[in-house]
């Protein structure tokens, strides 16, 4: 299991392949949020972050949920800009159009038609992020964020227990915070470039 | 003058319109680094950094230099997405063809025929990103990153008269190097949430 987990609801994000390449703000329920947060968890500059691992959580039509999984670890085919990434995803949406177990769409991508509660079942010490939430960084876990929707009812009735944590006052794109979510830990890691 | 400036430099982005929306990595120069890195500058989660501002310096073929500047106070029709955010900067280089005085191409975007010297020389206090950095903050001013290429030796001779910064041991992408400058400026602003 990977030490870096994150986890992004996408509240509108369809779960078929009916949408185009050229319309992802629109017609794929705002994928484009999503995939920044895949670029930003996974992509340093000159390869892929091994050791985290990104939970797509599909929730719009038709058939939600899905959840998309890409492991730093055995990704193939990942390039760092958002059409290509959503292209992975709309392959892997064809090709599971039919399916009800889990199934690997290409290597390093993994479907399951599982939602929240269920993904934070297989994973370590997660934290949602949140602009109410302590000021504090921690260790490696799993961190929860949202596309520009809030979270719904039901999702807070998970959501509410987990820990919380704050990135300050500004209220940012959720891609920006996975960049600012890595850096202490990075740091923490490698010590800082002085020391 | 804005406060707060992100320079960044591309290599082989193309100076004309003759590229594809759907090829920004590939025909368009590695425009989608340049496009992320607009909005890793201008955006938060609910709007536009006002008092940011943002210098694309396009390098590639065939009419270079064309520097394209995006106000953050007086900017309109700019999206998170790469695509769009592209688009804005394809149908400013059609207005533009035959232009060789500065101008507005779309609200709050400009284009002119110079290179990073000259940018330099309209900008304040500027810094070079560098892995080699000394480690430390600073104040707002003007923060030049580069595409992924390295600097030509000519850029060399602009750039390494300039105080180097370093945001640690990782190398990143330079849309993730952006999210990191802004934090620490941000808090100075605001001071912690804590405080």
């Amino acid at each position: 299991m990977a030490k870096r987990n994150f986890v992004i609801i996408g509240h509108r994000a369809r779960t078929d392949a009916d949408w185009k390449l050229d319309d992802l703000c629109g017609g794929a329920g705002r994928l484009d949020i999503l995939v920044r947060c895949v670029t930003a968890s996974l992509w340093k500059s000159h390869g892929i972050r091994k050791e985290t691992e990104v939970w797509l959580i599909l929730n719009g039509p038709p058939n939600a949920p899905i959840t998309v999984h890409f492991s730093g670890k055995n990704i193939r085919y990942l390039n760092p800009d958002e059409r290509s990434t959503a292209a992975l995803i709309r392959n892997g949406l064809i090709k599971y159009k039919n399916e009800y177990n889990i199934m690997e769409t290409s290597p390093g991508i993994t479907m399951e038609r599982i939602g929240l509660e269920e993904v934070l079942t297989k994973l370590p010490s997660p934290l949602l992020l949140s602009e109410n939430g302590e000021d504090k960084m921690t260790n490696d876990g799993t961190f929860i964020l949202g596309d520009d929707k809030d979270p719904t009812e039901e999702e807070m009735e998970i959501l509410e227990k987990l820990p919380k944590i704050s990135l300050g006052k500004e209220s940012l794109l959720s891609s920006a915070c996975i960049t600012l979510i890595h850096h202490p830990l990075d740091f923490k890691k490698h010590g800082s470039h002085n020391s």
